[in-house]
């Protein structure tokens, strides 16, 4: 297939992905699921577990996919622009993070998410070495380590940005239970892809490279909040215009700054969501970032990051989990990834003060894995440490812990809960009509 | 070159291009020239001809290139964001078009359209004889017919949105020179499309499907205006929120209709970009396409456009014309194209009763070709009617002609002219700040 007849069906791609998004998006927003998630469900219908069932010659024709990657598929057109909608949506989530928020909850935040990931990671570790012996769902290649560190991490992460969207989508940006879930999905996820990062070493066989890439981590962090941070502050005069708004050239050198945190953080094998959400949180506030997420926001949050995640789900073939035993394992995995976390976040929670009530709502939130568990995946089968059966397993349980989030957190938390106002955390999914998605 | 590397490059090169673009801009600027003329030429110095020059390896590490397409390069990652950028910049173009403006003065409009057509169509088809039997910068395949057409078509096409550009830049909006140019630009350009069609077509073997990719593109402006355009008035008040704005729902079906403007016009072998332009010129005016502008804009043209004309220049190797014989060929092209058409659409304009400044301003402005230019001469390429080095040749023509629009503008007709109030054509690259850009 030529360059310019995939371009054709570049477009006419974006088209149905974009329709089938808000459809999806209607129905699940009746059962008070948010958007995103319904754009994850999405990605999963139109791939080859429902369109293609269904019509299988018109889901190769409008996604052609080459696995051997010779010619231009699917994913030589979508796969570059859901990169890019990905880091531009983790820069917008950086711009709105409040670390001021987080200071006066720090122990209870370090707490769940330490319990939060060593309890999963357990369990996910565990499971792994199940796994390892009992069935082929990890390729050869793969060693025991190597396979009880992916599934551990995979289990433990937190989908921080989804989380931030599900409590602005629940109003409880203000409130206790929000702002340790935020400060806690935060540090979890720093940790997570450090612990990805390890893995990635580790199967390359470079495992004392992960200590360069960790030091590279703490000093990309220390620089931009040290360094650049102070740095933009001093010309953030010359980042304005007359009237105190955002330039062109303000914006220009956020989008290029925002580039540059992306590639260092891939280079450093984190991804480059890591380094995007790093730059956009040390971004002087004010002005600066208020403009920059108004600049920014709409077309990547209508365009760009519904390619990212349709794309996710396309790659998902949920027919590969084809026996009783596999959906077994699917069981294992849904069950031991929501337990785990639940209980030990909110144990955590509780041990450190909070209400029960807080910490029972904090361990439900703390469950939606979405998005993250989507990219370590993504990394994981492109890397060759799991196959395509433990892929789509993973998917449902990321789609799976993601869907459960609002239902349990409405019938367990949000009932006896005083709502409070909007404290303006990561909005992300409602500019200009709120009514349509809410 | 596996995927995550890439992904790596890819991140540092929107940095570099984006710096890179600003830097030569501000320069630009300084010499009255506009923002889109500095990125057109940022992708050549980025390219083998300036950057590639002075540090031949580290312009090959950034931007990979290989020419068989074997593995994924630069243009497997920069090609599809840039043809995305290009659809929504032209959807943007097509919401600011004004249609009852341009309906005053539609015989100037015509006549002016039609000379600048013919003539410099002429001259390239002549011109084409010449270099067809007298050097090799034709492919062996191309025949003289095909050759004399797509010279022609590319001497003769104007840069619509850059003309567009140029004359809000030069604050020309509302004035008789203003709309007359822009009416010629757009007419101009449909029917330099519809004869890349027939090239094309022609080049295919296929001379009797160019009837059918006419007819289809009569008939998608028909629908547009007609049938689309009715229905969207109609369903106007789903597409706002209750206080009158563009409602997420309203956004995504713009968004929605521009994609699949875009297929079907690249699936009858018009250029998406005519497609995007018609769709977004079709979506019935008020609130709703001023706030589509708004919400898609800001990001659009900071970051996908940049990419789209850098990635042009990318592919230009100046080096390529290396001989005197063939910059007397760039030359020959170069004063033929502003030549004829300077002086066909200055006549034409006088002899339909325009005075003699507005007559000679519309000639010159007319004569800026870039980003049609740069897009008809990469379909060439891309498909193998030109040469490498006739390419070469043709980018510099595109250039010079832009370049040379500005100056000779401010030179033979600014002085003397009446600045009139902006009238709100084409505001497309002055958002927030347009101290910095003028």
């Amino acid at each position: 297939m030529d360059n310019a007849s995939l371009a054709i069906q570049f477009f006419l791609q974006i088209a149905v992905i974009l329709v089938a998004c808000r459809v999806v998006g209607a129905l699940a927003a009746k059962v008070g699921q948010p958007q995103v998630v319904a754009e994850m469900i999405t990605g999963v219908l139109l791939g080859p577990s429902l369109f293609g069932l269904l019509a299988p010659e018109a889901q190769a024709w409008l996604f052609p996919w080459d696995p051997t990657q010779q010619t231009r598929d699917t994913s030589a057109y979508l796969f570059p622009i859901s990169q890019l909608g990905l880091a531009v949506y983790m820069f917008l989530v950086g711009l709105e993070f409040r670390a001021d928020i987080i200071r006066g909850y720090l122990k209870s935040s370090l707490a769940v998410s330490i319990a939060g990931m060593v309890v999963p990671f357990a369990l996910g570790a565990g499971l792994a070495w199940v796994l390892y012996h009992h069935t082929e769902l990890f390729p050869e290649r793969t060693s025991l380590r190597e396979a009880a560190l992916f599934l551990g991490a995979s289990m433990c992460v937190t989908a921080f940005p989804m989380l931030a969207r599900i409590i602005h989508f629940k109003r409880l940006g203000g409130t206790t239970m929000g702002t340790v879930a935020i400060g806690a999905g935060a540090l979890g996820d720093v940790a997570a892809w450090l612990m990805l990062a390890v893995v990635l070493a580790s199967f390359d066989g470079h495992l004392s490279r992960s200590l360069y890439n960790i030091g590279g981590a703490v000093g990309f962090v220390l620089v931009a909040f040290f360094i650049l941070r102070p740095l933009l502050a001093r010309i953030l005069p010359y980042l304005l215009n007359k009237e105190g708004k955002l330039s062109d050239g303000g914006l220009l050198i956020g989008l290029a700054l925002m580039s540059l945190g992306a590639w260092y953080t891939d280079s450093i094998h984190l991804h480059a969501v890591f380094g995007t959400f790093v730059i956009g949180a040390a971004m002087p506030r004010g002005a600066f970032t208020r403009d920059l997420v108004a600049r920014i926001e709409p077309l990547a949050v209508a365009l760009l990051l519904p390619l990212f995640f349709t794309y996710s789900g396309l790659n998902t073939q949920i027919g590969l989990i084809d026996s009783w035993a596999l959906w077994g394992v699917c069981a294992a995995v849904v069950a031991a990834a929501m337990l785990g976390k639940w209980a030990a976040c909110s144990i955590a929670a509780r041990a450190t003060g909070l209400s029960g009530r807080d910490s029972m709502g904090i361990g439900i939130l703390m469950n939606a894995r979405g998005l993250m568990e989507l990219i370590i995946i993504n990394i994981g089968l492109q890397r060759g440490i799991i196959t395509e059966g433990l892929f789509a397993t993973l998917v449902i349980m990321a789609i799976i812990t993601t869907l459960m989030a609002s239902p349990l957190f409405e019938w367990l938390v949000a009932r006896h809960y005083e709502v409070s106002e909007d404290h303006g955390i990561a909005d992300l999914s409602c500019t200009g009509d709120p009514t349509v998605e809410a």
